[in-house]
Formats: C-alpha cells, structure tokens, sequence
C-alpha cells in the first residue's frame, strides 16, 4: 500500500478502507521474491523506455511454448506459482499479442482461423503464411529459407531444441522442407513421396535436419533416426548413421550431453519418440474430477534432461567469443504443452509449461548477462484449456486442482466430443521480448513478422 | 515484401520462393487503409518509443470490453475485418496483459480463479481486490473510494458510458458502493439491506450514482430509476425525480442526447434495461449451424444512439479548456459483448465489439489531437468463445459464420451446460494504452495497477 499512499489518500472521500487486507494477497509476492506489488505499483515508465533498444543483436534465444496461450500461461501460474505468483516469461519487460492463423492449401488468399503448429512454425520460421501440414513449403509446396538456415548461412552458430521429437512440427520448421508433417523418418514418406530422397527429394524430417546441420540438435524421436534410408548417399543405413557421418556427436542421456563439447555438432536423442512428462494427475473428465495435486511423474526416466539442461548445454556450446565469431540463434520448444492440452491433462499441460518457464530462466540469466541477446517468448496458436467456475457441469471434460494458494482451480476441456483430441483455437496469443529489437513484439502484430524481427536483429541477408 | 527484400535475398538459399504469394493476404491489409504489413515489417523500435510517455495527463479515457479477451477479439477481427485486418483497438501502440482474479468474500487472501464484472470493476476502480458481486466494497463489505470520486474531488469533470444498465456493475463500480450487484434501485434492494436508504445505507445503485453526480451518465437501466425512493429527502419519490432535481438534464434518446448541452450534468438513459443489441444472427448451438452471415438488428429503436454517439458526446460535454478548468475522467464500456457470449450469440457479441470498436475509434481521435490524454483500452475478465475447427463435433454449442474473407470461422460455446448461461473464464487478458503513462500496461500487471496508472496520470490525491 505504501506507493499508493503516496499520492492517494484513501481516507479524502471519508469512505473507510481496510487497509492494506484487500491486498494482502498480491502483496505477498511469490516464493522467489518476486513482489508484483513492488514492481508495478510505481510508475514503470522509465523501465519499460530503458527496455527498448534497436540495433542488432549477437544472439537470440526463441522459446516456443506450443499451444500456450494466454489461458494456459494463466493456468501453470494460478497452480505453480499463486494468482498473484509471477512466472519467469511474465518478467520479459515487452508485450504484445500476434495472430496465427494458416492459409488455405493451394491458395493463400483464403485464411484457415485455426492454424496447426506446422503452419504457424512456418510463418515464424520463414515469414510466410502456408497451411496447416506444410514444414517450411509454402501454399503450393515450395521450399522457403527458415531464418536457421539463413542465420547458418550468415555465419551464425544454430540449435534447435526440444521436449518433443526432433522431427515435430516446431524443430522440424527451422531445418526442413516436406509437404507434409507426419513425414518424419526415411520410411514415414507415405504422405510426401515428392520430398522421398528415391525420388530425387530432399528426404525425410530427420534426413533433412541433418543434411541443414544445426550445431546443437536435441530432444525425443530417435525411432525416426533408427530408420532406413531410402535413396542417396546413405542408402541402406539408418538416418542416426547418416547423422555420425556427417560429423555428428550423438548422446542420448543427460550424462552424454553434460559431457559433450564444442567441436563437432551435436544431436541428442533422449526418448525413441516424445519425451516424458515432468508431472502426471487426474485426467479431465465429463463431470469433473475430486480438488487433486500434480505429482511428479514417476516413469520419468532419471536419465532424461530437464528441458531447461538442454538449453543450458545448448547454449553453452553455441556461446563463443573467440575472435571473428558471430552470435548463435537458438529456438528452444516446449512441445507437449501443447499435446498434454490435446490429451485433457492439465498436470501434464502445467509441467511441461514450468519446464519451459525453467527454460526461460535460463535463456534470460544468459541474456541479462549478454544484453547482445534478444530473448522472444511466445506460443504457436492458441488451444483449448479454460479456467471455469468449479459449480457449473461443462459439457465438456474438467479437472479440479488445489494450487499453491491452497485454492481450487477448475480447468475445462470442451473443443470436441469427450475421449477426442482436443483442438488448437483460433486466438491471438501473447508474445514477449527483451533485448535488440524486442520492441518489436509490442503492439498486435502478425506471426510472420517474428521471422522478420529477427533477420532484423541478426543482420540476415 | 519489399521491406523483407531488403535485408533478406530469399534466393540465397537456392530455393524457389513463390514471390509474395503466401503473403497477399496479409499485404492486402484492410478497408480503412491500414496495412498490417506496411506497419509491421519494417523496424518499429522507434515508433514504440517514441509511444512512451511519462509525466501526467490532462485527461483519461478507459474503454472495458465487458468479458472481451484475446478470444474475443480475434472472433470480432476474423468476422469484420479479416484475419489480416486490424480493429481500432489494435492500432494502440503499448500493449500487455493483465491478471483479474477475484477473492473470496470475508477472507481477501484467498483467490477466486474466475472473476465476475463486479469484482473486477472494483479491482481497475478502486485498486483493491473484492468478491465476485461486490459494487466499490471490499471484501468485508466496507465502501472504497473510486477513480471516478477521486478525479471529482480532485477537480476533474467525470463521465461513465455504457450500452448495459447503468447500473450494471461496470459503470456502477465508479459511482455506488453496495454489498451485491443487483441492488440497482430504490426497491431492488433485498441482498443488500445494510446499503438501503431506508435503513440509513447510501442506497441503491441508482440513487448513489445520483449522489456521487458525475457530470455524464449515459446507458441504459430507466426502469431502476422509475422505482420508487424508500428513505431519505426524496422519500416516495422516484430516482428519476431525485436526479432531476439534483440538477440533472436527463434524455431518453439520440436526438435528447444531441441536443444537450454543458452546464448542468448529464442523465441519458436510452432504454428501460440494456440497450438493444447492434447485429443479429444465429445463435450457437449443439450440432452447430449453417454458415451464416449477421445482419443489423431490425428492432434496434433508431432512437438509441451508438456508444460512438455517445462517447462522442460525452467527450465534447467533458472538454473544457476554459483557463483553470482541469481536465475530464471519461469511462466508456460496451457491456453486452459480455451477456451476448453468456447467451451463445456470436453476432450480438461481435456486434457488440464493433460497437464498442468505433467508440474507441471516437476516443483515439480526439487523443491524438489532444495528446495530453492517456486512452487504455481493456477486458474486465475473461469468457467462453473459441474459435475451433470447423469439422470436429464440439460437446458444447457453435456457430459458423462467414467472415469478410469469405471464410467459415466455427465459434465454440462450451463452459456450461447447453442452454444455461455460459460462463466468464480465469484468463489473463489485454491491455492496451496510449498517451502520459501508458507504458504502464505494458508487461504482465494486475487489474489493481490500472487504478494506480490512472491515479498517477491525473495526479490524484
């Protein structure tokens, strides 16, 4: 109350006021000594100015939340941290909000309202609109430069890093170019026989990571790796050796991937497909679940990174100051977010967003230390998870959960028939920077643009 | 993609780039000649400082789309629009989101994960946290004084615009202090005996609104102040009565509106509830619609003014730039974008939008000719309406409407039962400014902040 006292006098009206007991709860800030009270009760003015810097930057770390809207940002806060608790992607000093809808197929004048994360990776990705499948082609199929490879081709160190397989929709963005998503291994060409490497194509998801060759390439899908290929220099073998060929490090538990170095690239794979789930709990169900807790997930294998390790790691091999060396760009997802919103699981949707918000803080303690590093964090497209009151009967699925504040939270999955997957939603989502060219995600803006704020950071040409 | 060609040869990759083909929908930008990708695709560092002012403001306008969050927006973009299009409340240049959670009554400290409008009113007008239902009372049920009094005693002419009731709780929040929401008249007072005039309470809504005499009080809700006064000095006689002879010019439609003039304070009251709604069209339900067009609303009296009407008005009413005159506190809400998304109505809710759009559009005008007043652009909470796939078979009720792209845009109702009142949602929704202070919506607040921001701009004490 006190930055209020300071030019308000409550008692001027002769009305009593309580003092302070209204906020009791938003003054007590969260665990980490973050006080929301403190920060924004005063005027923010000259902070959120100093927050603003054109220029270019050396490096910049993207964190993709997938499907991570404004409800679900809302959600993992409310359960891990308290309504009135502050993640760490809150504190990005600069905001906005972007739209992420797809186009038709064949023809880009006709807009899709509820975009896939391959679409909307490819408009991040490559600053062009295509539609909901397509891995960097654009409405007609054709290939479009990712800013990866074009950061690549300017010089720069890249990685690419992610909770889900290396092969989904968002990894998959930044290093290949199929028709469609599900073309992930040398064998799983049934839907893109015209990207088929036996066809003269540019092969597989996998095959075509390893061919853009990112330095640092991390996360789930080794089944894909373990695959034949099918044509090509490396016919007969599987993709993982095709990668050690091509001069790949491959680790495929957290202790490889301390002990990797700087040298050669790297591609880790620590699950056969996604990688596990940091929390489990009651599923969503029609009727509602009892008030419950996330617990840790106990089939987690020890083995397994944390998402914020990887990033550690990846930035720690991209990082060079030696003489004449440029920058790195960086995309770290956190993929099942998105799928664990699909699946009606909100323990498993809030644990895989506090290992993003974890991620962040590692991507922002480097950035505060190298303010040459822009800092973007977003989300892909919108999805289905509301906060609903716990006394109505949704006719959807919903789950009880008891958050930090010891309060029940009612979370509803309605986008489609109980037992389905739940759908992606249409919305604008939030978008947050810091650094050289964060003033760029203020405002409403498209999520092509983001290809173009960071070419523009980077200098691409 | 002129401005990307700049720092960007697609061609440097050696792949086939459709030029501009995927991006010709973005680039065709909207009617009104504003091009999403002009704007955005070149480097807006400077445009977005040069957005940040600090210091203070002569005058404030605050626009509340009643339960409008990002969602919401984006359904109203689509259908009017375009996805590519942009809403004038878009075009505002420092955006970020804002937490809105309730508490619960008698105990402060514990969250309520989904707000009602009460709740939230109270919260931007007074900076404390209260129960869902509360009008300017905190949580033990105490007055607090508000934004709209303060700005009063501190000189200020004030205004408070509405299409709903003008007892409904946004634009009673500002001027009444009653321990629940539907004590709006002199006889509706049975939840909140301690607050009627009878008993010695300050008395209904209607009757408080009188008393705290803002200079322009605009909307709906004549059948509360046609109720009878039970207590006081105008005992027997009606609230209508009692404004009038405060000294009241009161108006019953657009042409009484047109007409009055400064001097006396301002009673327009354009309908016996809320006033009617802009856009009619099918409403949502389960199995879903045909695709569907909305049309203007053939039983919308020609009498009741627009809110750009009435925003308009009240501004020239507030603005005075007679020497030692201080300058005006103006809200203005659009509440029926609310109570149309409780009722499943896609076009009476973006109708609705649109209404409350082209009064933002009347506030910005007279802003930027007149850059000494801060205009913030908000939500009170969060609500129901997803736009989803248009093939997948929602458990609760949709709509399909075809937008300005010719496009189908499927919107999901499902937080409640079909046929019971759909609900308000937890989620952190938009906040945007413009003008002295506005930098301070930027980043993740809370809806108490608002109080403070505008505190702060006007100089209150």
């Amino acid at each position: 109350m006190t930055a209020r006292r300071r030019w308000l006098s409550a008692a001027a009206l002769g009305v009593v006021v309580a003092a302070g007991a209204p906020m009791a709860l938003a003054a007590a800030g969260d665990s980490d000594g973050y006080s929301p009270q403190g920060v924004s009760s005063g005027d923010r003015t000259a902070q959120v100015r100093n927050a603003i810097q054109g220029g270019k930057a050396r490096n910049v770390i993207l964190f993709i939340g997938d499907g991570t809207g404004d409800s679900e940002i809302t959600i993992a806060r409310n359960y891990a941290k308290g309504a009135a608790g502050r993640l760490n992607l809150d504190k990005l000093p600069l905001t906005g909000a972007y739209t992420t809808y797809s186009v038709a197929k064949g023809d880009p004048s006709k807009p899709d309202y509820v975009p896939d994360s391959a679409a909307t990776g490819t408009a991040w990705a490559t600053g062009s609109k295509t539609y909901n499948g397509a891995i960097s082609v654009d409405a007609y199929g054709k290939p479009l430069p990712t800013i990866l490879e074009l950061a690549k081709r300017n010089g720069y160190r890249t990685g690419d890093v992610t909770t889900t397989e290396v092969q989904d929709a968002t990894p998959a963005v930044l290093g290949s170019h199929v028709v469609n998503r599900d073309c992930k291994g040398p064998q799983s060409m049934s839907t893109c026989p015209s990207n088929a490497k036996e066809n003269g194509g540019a092969g597989s998801i996998a095959e075509q990571l390893v061919q853009t060759r990112p330095d640092v390439l991390l996360g789930g899908g080794k089944k894909y790796f373990d695959q034949t290929v099918q044509g090509g220099e490396f016919k007969g073998q599987t993709a993982l050796d095709q990668a050690a060929k091509s001069g790949y490090q491959i680790v495929t538990d957290g202790q490889g991937l301390a002990k990797a170095e700087k040298g050669q690239p790297l591609l880790g794979l620590f699950a056969s497909g996604n990688m596990d789930l940091q929390w489990t709990g009651p599923a969503a169900k029609t009727g509602g679940t009892e008030p419950s807790t996330c617990k840790p997930n106990a089939a987690l294998p020890a083995s397994q990174p944390k998402l914020a390790d990887m990033t550690r790691k990846a930035i720690d091999l991209l990082d060079s100051r030696k003489r004449g060396d440029k920058g790195f760009f960086l995309q770290v997802e956190s993929g099942s977010i998105d799928k664990q919103n699909h699946a009606a699981n909100p323990c498993g949707q809030i644990g895989e967003t506090i290992n993003f918000d974890d991620a962040v803080a590692v991507g922002m303690e480097y950035a505060r230390k190298n303010p040459d590093t822009l800092v973007v964090v977003t989300a892909d497209h919108g999805h289905t998870s509301q906060i609903i009151p716990g006394d109505v009967t949704s006719p959807g699925q919903t789950a009880t959960l008891v958050t930090k504040d010891g309060e029940p939270m009612t979370i509803n999955y309605a986008t489609n028939t109980p037992g389905q997957s739940q759908e992606h939603t249409g919305t604008q989502v939030r978008i947050a920077g810091y650094g050289p060219q964060a003033a760029n995600v203020v405002g409403v803006t498209d999520q092509t643009d983001l290809f173009r704020t960071i070419g523009r950071a980077l200098t691409l040409r």
